[in-house]
C-alpha cells in the first residue's frame, strides 16, 4: 500500500486531487476499483478512463481529465513501468544448481547462478554471476552467458553462442541454429556448413519461440538493448541494432544490416543482403526489398515511403471506380471524335 | 470392422447401395480400396472421388454421384469426425506420475493424472482430474489446469497461467511469456513489467509452437471453444472468442478484442488496440488496421471489404494497361484540343 | 593450413596468383586477413571484395578482379561449401545412450547411435545406425528414424512419424502435431481426429521451430532432399518436393501439393488444396490462391506472374498521380464538350 502522494514522489509525478489516497495496487481501466490506480497512456481509451472506477489515474500532461485523482507524469508509460516494478517486485529463482541438471565438468560458473532441473550445459561453457538457466534448457558447448542473463525454461543455445549481460531469453527460443544455406547443383541442394556463431550484446530480450541463426562464417549479431518479440526469425549473418525493436512474427533474411533504433512492426520482413539505416520504421506486414536511408518510414509490399503508400492504398480501394471513369472518358472521347469526324 | 449399414446408424446417415458392405477402415480417395470408406467433403475432389477404388464414399446430400455405395450425411465433415473417432479410438496415456518428473511438494493433483518423464511442475499449481502433462513440459508455479486438459510433450506454461477443462496444448506452445512492452526514453527501451496472466477457457486447442503472452496487467483471455493453429502469436491483453478459429501463422497484436466465432485465416494479422466484432472473417494474409463490425469479411493490406478487395485486385493486375489507356486518352485529347485550337 | 594450390586441387578450381600462399582459414570479406581466404559469390559485395584484406578470394569465372590471389571455381558457392567442410570438419556426438535418457524397452536401435540426456523415446520406435537424438528431444511411439538422421536438442516427433536417412531436424521442430481440422456445427467446433502421419524422405533438413502437421488420414509427405528453414508451417496432408526449398516463415495450408524443386521465399504462403507444379518460385510475402503450372514464378497477394506484378506495383506506387491525371482529363473533356455544346 502506498499513498498517492508517495507514489508521485517515487516516480517524479504530480498529484491532482487527494495525495492521501491509499493505493493498494494497479489495475486496468475496466478492472480497477477505488483502492487501485489505473492509467491512460493511449488516447484510444479515454472513454474507458472516464468510466473507470479507479481511485486514481496515471496520465500524461494535458490529459484534460477533471474531477478525478490524477498522477500526472511527463512520460506516463515510463512511470507505469516504475509503478509496476514498485507494486510487483520481480521474483527471481534462488541460487542453486538442481541435482537434476547436467553440467559438463569444465563448465565455468560465477556466483549465485541458478540452474533448473533437466537443464543441460555443454563443455567449456561459461556462466557469469547471477545467471539463471531455466528448467529443460540446453546450452551447447563453448557458450558464454554474461552476468544476470536469464534463460527461461526450454531455451536452446547451439554451441558457441555468446549472450551478453542482463539478457532475457524466453521459452522456446533457439539461438545459433544453422543458417539456411545450400549450394544447388544439378537439382540437388548441398548443405553449406554454418560455422559462425550468434552474438547477443548486453540487455537484449528475445521473445518466446523466436529463432536467431548462426552465421555461415563470422557472426549474427544483435546489438545492445535490442528487444525482439515472439516468433521472429533472424537469419544468418544479420547485424541488428543497437536498440532495435522487432515485433511479433517479423523476419530478417540473411546478411541484412539493420541500423540503430530500428522498428520492425508485426509480420514485416526485410530481404537478404540489404542495408537499412538508423531510426527506420517498417510498418506491419511491409516487405523491404531495397536499401533504406536513415529515418525512413516505409509500408507496403514492396515497401515504399509510408505517406506515399497511404495515398496509393486509398486509390487502390477505389480502383474499380477509377477504371469505370477511364472507360467513360474513352467512350465520351470516341463520341466526340466521331462527331468531329476525327480519324482515330 | 463395421457394416456400411451399421455406420449409417451410428452417425445418422443414409445408405445408398449395399448396407451389408464390410468396411474395415477409412482412407483418402487415392489410398482407399474396396474394404475402405472414403469421403467427398470438398467438391474440388469430385474427379478423384469418381476414380477412387473405395468400397463406399461418405458424401453430403445431392452429391450427384451414382453407381457407388454411398453414406449420405447432412453434415458430412461432422460425420467424418464421428467415423474417425469410431475407427481410431483415442489412445490416452495411462494414469501415473513418472519417477523422472519433478513436482513441487504442494502441487495439488486430481485423480488419474498422467505426468511424463522430465516434466517440471511448480509450487501451488493445481491439476484437475485426468490432466495429462507430457514429457518435458514445464508448468510454472500458481498455474491451474482444468480436468482432462492435456499438454503434449514440451509445452511451457509460465507462472500463473490458467487453462480450462478439456483443453489440448500441443508441443512447443508457450503460454504466459512476457508481453512485449517497453517504455522508450532517450533511445533506450526500459522493460515494462508484465504481471498479468494468460487464461484459456474450456475446450481450447492451441497448435504447435504457438505463443500466447501474459497481459501487462489483468488477463490475456482465449474464449471457450476457440481453436488456434500452429505458430500463431497472441500478444498481451488480447481477448478472443469464444469459438474463434485462428489458422497457421496468424497474429493478433496487443490489447485487441476479437469477438465470438471470428475466423482469422493463415498469415493474417490484427493490429493492436482494435475492436473486432462477432462472426468476422479475415482472409489469408490480410492485415486489419481498423475496427470491424459484426459479420465483416475482409481481405487485403490494409484490410477492406472482401468483395471490394477482389474487384480492386482484378484491376491492380491490369494497372499497366490502365495507365497505357490513360496516356492514350491524354494524347487523343491533346490532339483534339489542338485541332480545335483550344488553349490549355 | 593448406596452400592455395592444394585447395584448388581439392575443389577443382583454378589459381590466379600465388599457389604457394598459406591459407589458415576462411573468413568474411570484412574479417579476413592475409592468411585467410574469403569469397565473392554475390556481386553486391564487389566493393567489399576489392577492399578486403583477405590473402585470397574464391570467385566465379569472369569476376574481373585483378591484382589479387584468386581461386576461380565454376560453381563458387558449391566450392565454398566444400572449403567450409575442409576447414571445419563436422563435430558429431560420440556414440552412446545417456543414462539420463528414457527409452522404452522395445525401442530398436542400430549401431553407433547417440541419445542425449533427458531424451524420451517411445514404444516400438526404430532408430537406424548412427542416429543422433539430441538432449531433451521427445520421440513418440512407433516412429522410425533412418540411418545417420540427427535430431538436435528439444525436437519433438509425435507418434508414428517416419524420418528418412541423413535428415537433420533442428531444435524446437515439431513433427506430427495434429492437423487443424474442426467440423463446425451450431457455432461449436468439433475436433476431427487426425490419425495420419508425417513422412520425411531422405536428406531433408528442417529448421528451428518449424512445424509439420500429421495428416487427418494418410500422410503429410516432405520429398527427398527438401530443405526447410525456420518457423515454417506445413499443414496436414501437404505433399512437397522432392528438393523443395522453403525459406523462413513460409506456410503451406492443408492438402496442397507442391512439386519438385519448388522455391517458396520468406513469409510466402500457399492456400489449401492447391496443385502447384514443378520448379515454381513463389516470391517473398506472396500468397498463392490458385493452382500453378510448372515453372511459374509468381509474386503478390494474390500471387500473379512475377513480371506482371512488378509492372503493376510500379503503377501502384504512382496511383495518386494516375488518379489526378484522370481527373484532369475529365475536366478537360467536360470543358471541350461544353465548348462544342455537347449534351452529356
Amino acid at each position: 500500500m502506498f499513498l498517492l502522494g508517495e507514489l508521485a514522489g517515487r516516480i517524479g509525478a504530480e498529484v491532482q486531487g487527494d495525495p492521501g489516497l491509499r493505493i493498494e495496487g494497479l489495475a486496468t481501466l475496466g478492472d480497477a476499483g477505488p483502492a487501485q490506480l489505473s492509467f491512460l497512456t493511449n488516447p484510444r481509451y479515454r472513454k474507458a478512463a472516464e468510466a473507470s472506477d479507479a481511485g486514481a489515474l496515471l496520465v500524461g500532461q494535458g490529459s484534460g481529465l477533471s474531477g478525478r485523482n490524477l498522477l500526472i507524469a511527463a512520460e506516463p508509460y515510463l512511470a507505469l513501468a516504475e509503478l509496476l516494478e514498485l507494486f510487483h517486485p520481480a521474483v527471481t529463482a534462488p541460487p542453486g544448481v538442481s541435482p537434476d541438471a547436467r553440467l559438463a565438468d569444465d563448465v565455468e560458473t560465477g556466483r549465485d547462478i541458478h540452474v533448473g532441473p533437466f537443464a543441460v550445459i555443454g563443455e567449456r561453457t561459461k556462466l557469469g554471476d547471477g545467471v539463471i538457466v531455466g528448467a529443460g534448457s540446453v546450452v551447447g558447448r563453448d557458450c558464454e552467458l554474461g552476468e544476470k542473463t536469464e534463460l527461461k525454461p526450454r531455451a536452446v543455445l547451439y554451441p558457441g553462442t555468446r549472450v551478453g549481460r542482463r539478457c532475457l531469453i524466453h521459452s522456446g527460443v533457439v539461438l545459433g541454429g544453422d543458417g539456411y544455406g545450400f549450394a544447388t547443383t544439378k537439382g540437388e541442394h548441398r548443405k553449406v556448413p554454418q560455422v559462425g556463431r550468434v552474438v547477443l550484446e548486453d540487455d537484449v530480450e528475445i521473445g518466446a519461440n523466436t529463432t536467431v541463426d548462426r552465421a555461415m562464417l563470422g557472426e549474427t549479431r544483435i546489438g545492445r538493448g535490442s528487444k525482439i518479440d515472439n516468433l521472429v526469425m533472424i537469419a544468418h549473418g544479420v547485424r541488428l541494432g543497437p536498440a532495435a525493436l522487432l515485433a511479433g512474427q517479423a523476419g530478417i533474411a540473411g546478411s541484412a544490416r539493420v541500423g540503430a533504433r530500428a522498428t520492425l512492426a508485426g509480420q514485416s520482413g526485410v530481404a537478404g543482403h540489404l542495408d537499412l539505416g538508423d531510426d527506420i520504421i517498417v510498418a506491419a506486414k511491409a516487405a523491404v526489398f531495397a536499401d533504406l536511408p536513415d529515418g525512413a518510414f516505409v509500408s507496403g509490399i514492396p515497401a515504399m515511403d509510408h505517406r506515399r503508400w497511404k495515398r496509393a492504398q486509398a486509390v487502390t480501394a477505389r480502383l474499380p471506380e477509377l477504371r469505370k471513369e477511364v472507360r467513360k472518358l474513352r467512350a465520351k472521347l470516341t463520341e466526340l471524335e466521331q462527331r468531329l469526324g476525327a480519324e482515330d
